[in-house]
């Protein structure tokens, strides 16, 4: 491709909007534009990158066994009716009406459509297993769009569908996927690590995310250092401290605490650790009874540790989604606003974290505006609490699995697996005939792959003060090829167009910068780019037949013999 | 691919509601499923058939120097009230709001948005032509889809969007588009015509139709037997006939015509030649004064031509688009009731086709219930009135090129390419620096193919009682292996198994139907599925070391060596 054929749009100012760096470079290497909020187009670099991505999901997809359909963008109300989600999801679900006046949704995921269709087709057991999946345009309404083509509202996902009689079928598939996944990232040249994650609102029983290591990641992510344990830090399991929990060796006391409400200023004021304070949160009892009084629950953790708002829903006592209490419902409930609030004397349940049920004569709020209590022990001080797994896990914390200490990293999501169960298959009435000839409702599995989003995941891992270093997998071309002075100069002129050919010829995808800049505007747009390869032809190195091979990956710069380029390049790509 | 792990969902029975043999072959092959009312889900084998249509338009268009691009679906209102087309375009542009009660609409073309992106990317006449393309989903909110994917309201589309400061730049890439639209059909194996065409809605000065030739198309097109010349009816000029008009030999004489109206009755009662007899068409007229009352224009035709409303739009008198008087409306300006309507004596301007204008002592109504005239003469009985091409061509019409008769047949439109003008770029003020440094409106012009029309289009073409006949370059794939009782034998597996291998490796996309059917089915569903080459493995051809290729699209069988099959199948294809 020559570049005065082709739209090379890079800008020197970085967007006043782009927060992230993946999301400035699109802007300034001329990747995307955007539309409108949370819509972006792809410009032809941005295409070609997002081509790539695609294929490389496809063809390993394809590898593992699944089957690609396309399925409607537009979908009608009564599968999601059918399915439940039209009244269970918020305003992300994009809802509109056609010219009938029928009700219709922008698809965000599939679910229903494939089930409605394999209900339909699939009808006996000799049928099963299948895994279909598509490569489509998806649409959610995302309350802030934002990071670009990172959180949109119109984005590109691989979503696939296996449904199957048995768990057992399902766990292979799952584990075909796993692998295909693996092989995918592995493929796309991304510093990658599965985790294990929390189901979430889709449900089911087993779930892993695939993450893109880079330190700008919104996800934290857990490893073990001496396993191969993974898991999103929702996901992570802190285990309850060992041995037994110290005696208690101090009486309790109220102590005056005026204005020291955070853990930090009790800490300070009392010269206590915060690992020696307990942080009591009051959050809203679970009911299943709508019209029932509104009812609190108590929440204990060592002032060191951070709540797990996706463990403490899952404790059948809590609210789900967590809701905490406003500040005069915490005056009602303990007589004390929060910053002076503890767990003695409380009238309502008390959970306490495994870590803060090993504390021994603890400081926590007395229930009483501008005081704290030293000394406090639990059985002794505090009689009814249970214990339970609420907090964020830290780094150094012993690996659930037995082995090793965690280490926290941040991950960019761009894949997610689940095991569904009959989640949708259920409620949709999706099954088949068995082997006993009897109608039996399939288990499902669901596989996503963020397309659009791995192409701003792979820029967040891979960049410099200069711009993009593609992996050369995703590159939009691998080689770059820039001449000095081109127009000035038939001998660099033809130089470049004979390399043009035979690297065209021989397959390389070449972006020939036959435009009338200064050296300087091409180097920095194609460093922007971040083309792997450049080629540089000027007049100096040309006196003795060679060109300038840079590595925009690694730096190097090496001179190359004319007749040596395209064979040092095959031994690159 | 092997039929036990793929999705074949061949039908037995025709839905009831597909209504033109490519609906029905594409749901009785599995190609596709419909989801809602013009909606459809693309299957695997229908989607391999689609990507590989669609790659075709891809190259072609690359190879054409256009540069792809992705604009996304969903686009805000704002462009479109720029452009005028949100208060223009009735409920086929599906308008919705999202969560912030903003307004959109679902993209059923991209004018707005490339214009938008051009405005802003492209200052310089330097950068000009550009040529950008997307191959993207499209959503028209059709009042009444059918035909399958022929007429649906979410579509795969190629559309394109040129740039240029000069007629003659927009004319080279305009004529670079139509030889790579000729590529494109040429490519895909298809019988197809370039034709002249209207510029209808999107207007602009300059428009070409490519349409797949098949009896069932919804379109008329006209070609000359003597050039090049081809037309849409729509467009296709009637030329007036030469000579002088014949004198009048008769005098005016009213008839009773009791329970006469149509021109078949009068034709009938009188006998007289429908060809002699005047047909009076009352319309509304154009008025630029919303507010001015009604009126209307007499348009007058022979008795076997037909109006073309498009021509008739285009006068200045007559209202765009085109509204037919009521039948109190024709009582109130004639004086009778449609059926005994005529020019004579009209107070409204008369527009008289070109053709009508010559007729002599002619037959019309009188403006009077039940009666008509004879011996009718322009001139001497009706004196206002102009002459106008309002009529469709008929076969056996003089070609307007001058050399030929014209031809009429069927085709489907599959492809559209523009002269735009200034439409967009005037109303958006898209514009760049020219060569002497001033701002200058850029002019356009857009190309369209449907893709996924393309798909149902070739099914017309190509098929017959027993399926589909894919041309092989499009074919889902391209050869189907076919083994008898392969489970009952093992020597027939192996030798399937070997060829599945060899034939593989030598990179044929073949199906290999290893379900336990009987024969008959097997062959049955290859055959619907249209795959154009078959190897049948069988006993007793097996013992001679041979197999059966038939071939699909000539019908022809032969016996090959099991050695030969691949050298035989790559002569082929």
């Amino acid at each position: 491709m020559r570049t005065s054929q082709y739209l090379i749009s890079t800008l020197k100012e970085t967007p006043a909007d782009a927060e992230i760096i993946s999301h400035q470079l699109m802007m300034r290497a001329g990747m995307v534009r955007r539309l409108a909020s949370g819509l972006y187009t792809w410009l032809p670099s941005g295409l070609r990158v997002l081509r790539k991505v695609e294929q490389i999901v496809r063809e390993e997809m394809n590898k593992a066994g699944a089957i690609e359909v396309l399925m409607p963008v537009v979908q009608h109300a009564e599968l999601w009716q059918e399915s439940g989600r039209w009244d269970k999801m918020d305003a992300e679900l994009l809802r509109f009406k056609d010219r009938h006046q029928r009700d219709f949704v922008l698809g965000p995921t599939h679910e229903e459509v494939i089930t409605d269709l394999v209900r339909k087709e699939i009808t006996s057991y000799k049928q099963l297993p299948i895994n279909l999946y598509q490569i489509q345009t998806k649409f959610r309404d995302e309350r802030r769009p934002r990071f670009g083509v990172m959180r949109a509202r119109e984005f590109l996902m691989k979503d696939a569908y296996s449904f199957h009689l048995s768990q057992e079928s399902l766990q292979q598939t799952y584990d075909a996927m796993y692998q295909a996944y693996c092989n995918i990232f592995t493929r796309l040249g991304l510093d990658f690590r599965p985790v294990l994650a929390d189901t979430g609102a889709i449900g089911g029983s087993m779930s892993h995310e695939f993450h893109v290591l880079a330190a700008s990641g919104e996800d934290a992510i857990v490893f073990s250092d001496g396993s191969d344990y993974a898991a999103n830090i929702e996901k992570a399991e802190a285990l309850a401290p060992t041995g037994a929990r110290p005696a208690a060796s101090q009486a309790k006391a109220e102590v005056a605490t005026p204005d020291a409400k955070t853990i930090d200023q009790v800490s300070a004021l009392l010269q206590v650790a915060a690992a020696q304070i307990a942080k009591t949160l009051i959050v809203r009892a679970h009911s299943d009874d709508e019209k029932a009084p509104v009812s609190f629950v108590a929440l204990i953790l060592r002032g060191d540790h951070e709540l797990n708002e996706i463990k403490a829903e899952k404790h059948p006592l809590i609210a789900s989604p967590l809701q905490f209490a406003t500040e005069d419902e915490v005056k009602t409930v303990c007589g004390a606003a929060p910053g002076s609030v503890g767990p003695v004397g409380l009238s309502i349940p008390v959970i306490v974290d495994h870590s803060a049920a090993h504390l021994a004569d603890f400081v926590c709020g007395a229930n009483k505006d501008g005081f704290h209590l030293t000394g406090v022990n639990f059985d002794r001080d505090i009689q009814n609490y249970q214990s339970y797994d609420l907090r964020n896990v830290v780094e150094g914390d012993p690996s659930p699995c037995g082995n090793g200490t965690l280490v926290i990293r941040r991950g960019i999501e761009v894949g997610h697996i689940f095991q569904l169960g009959d989640r949708y298959s259920s409620a949709m009435k999706a099954g088949v005939l068995n082997e006993e000839g009897k109608h039996q409702i399939m288990t499902m599995g669901c596989y996503g792959v963020g397309v659009s989003r791995i192409v701003a995941a792979a820029i967040e891992q891979n960049h410099d003060e200069f711009g993009i270093k593609w992996p050369v997998a995703i590159a939009p071309f691998t080689v770059a090829l820039v001449p000095m002075n081109m127009h000035k100069s038939v001998r660099i002129q033809e130089a470049a167009e004979a390399l043009y050919s035979e690297l065209t010829a021989a397959g390389f995808e070449v972006l020939f910068d036959d435009r009338k800049e200064r050296p300087g505007v091409m180097f920095a747009d194609m460093e922007l780019l971040g083309v792997p390869f450049h080629i540089i032809v000027g007049e100096r190195n040309l006196d003795e037949q060679k060109v300038e091979l840079k590595n925009r990956l690694t730096g190097e710069k090496q001179l190359l013999e004319l007749n040596q380029v395209q064979a040092v390049l095959k031994s690159l790509v």
